[in-house]
């Protein structure tokens, strides 16, 4: 399932850049079948909370895995968002630059990845890793609004244009925030400590 | 702990509305509450589930909880992130129309009273009826959309403004779609049929 995730947000991403209308059905496509393994995890864990009794570390890594079952379908529904936007851009004058929009999809590229790898590993150093990356995609983010809200007033009949690229930057800064969730519940998993809130910020 | 998100998610349309520091202020109280809140009752139940090993409706009932809880947390967020742009708001020049905000606000706040009383009754019917409310709720964000960009077209100077009742607007769509979760964990729980994705369009 993270598998299907991770090539449903990169090609939502290649969508976008090469407005590419047959990598944005993919990812159509892509998204049905995580429904499909969200429902079936789902299941599995919840029969096997009931069949098995489970105690302990087994109990914590089974509620763990509802919840990231449960982040990775969120993520899926947001590479969907970002297919719909690059559809919408494909009916729109074209505008210039993607701003710093194929970075920050980089950052959150990576910090999935590196997300799924902890909890595959139980690193959780590299579950650190992924809740320091986060600053960097939430100041990105802030950048490219700030960029985007620039050239809105320089092209005001691009504005449209601009507001989908905006929903974009949001779209892969949640997909950052949920990798971020994934790596608090691997911390929860191998240090059975909650990083929760801890390190929550109000600044944007 | 859903009368703390209640009451962040009213007090930050209001503080909007009214452009009020000191409510922004009470939201971020509501928001640190709801945040230990959501890691006991997460702890209560995982403890619930080692030591009284629950079967069938109990079990589904704990799964369900744990879920709920999730959600509850997430839109004490979005009620956060609404306080946050009225802050931004005040420090702008003010502009004119609140468009369809307040009555987007309205709807959604309805949803999540809803869905929690049918969780409280295990009322699916009250359920199925935040599932139908959604759409409602999705075509209203589509038309604040609208406006906005004419409004940005026509004063590029308040752009800023009119970019944060956007992403105002876009809270207020996943609050709802929060609400719609919590309304198919319901259904799951009531009737043990799980209506996830089945409803899901890819209109917007």
């Amino acid at each position: 399932m993270s598998g299907l995730v991770e090539s449903a947000i990169s090609t939502s991403v290649t969508a976008l850049t090469s407005l590419d209308r047959q990598l944005c059905e993919r990812v159509f496509e892509y998204e049905d079948r995580i429904n499909i393994m969200e429902i079936e995890i789902d299941d599995m864990a919840t029969r096997l909370l009931a069949l098995q009794q489970p105690m302990a570390s087994d109990l914590r890594f089974l509620t763990s895995a509802i919840k990231i079952n449960n982040d990775l379908e969120r993520m899926g529904d947001l590479a969907v968002k970002i297919a719909k936007r690059a559809l919408d851009l494909m009916d729109l004058p074209p505008v210039k630059p993607l701003v710093d929009i194929p970075e920050m999809a980089r950052l959150a590229e990576s910090m999935l990845h590196k997300c799924l790898d902890s909890f595959v590993r139980r690193d959780s150093a590299l579950a650190r890793e992924v809740l320091v990356s986060d600053d960097g995609v939430d100041d990105t983010r802030v950048e490219i609004f700030r960029v985007l809200i620039r050239a809105m007033q320089a092209e005001p009949a691009n504005i449209p244009q601009y507001v989908d690229l905006m929903s974009v930057a949001r779209s892969l800064e949640r997909i950052a925030d949920h990798a971020t969730n994934i790596a608090e519940d691997v911390l929860f998993l191998t240090e059975g400590i909650d990083v929760r809130h801890h390190a929550e910020t109000r600044k944007s």
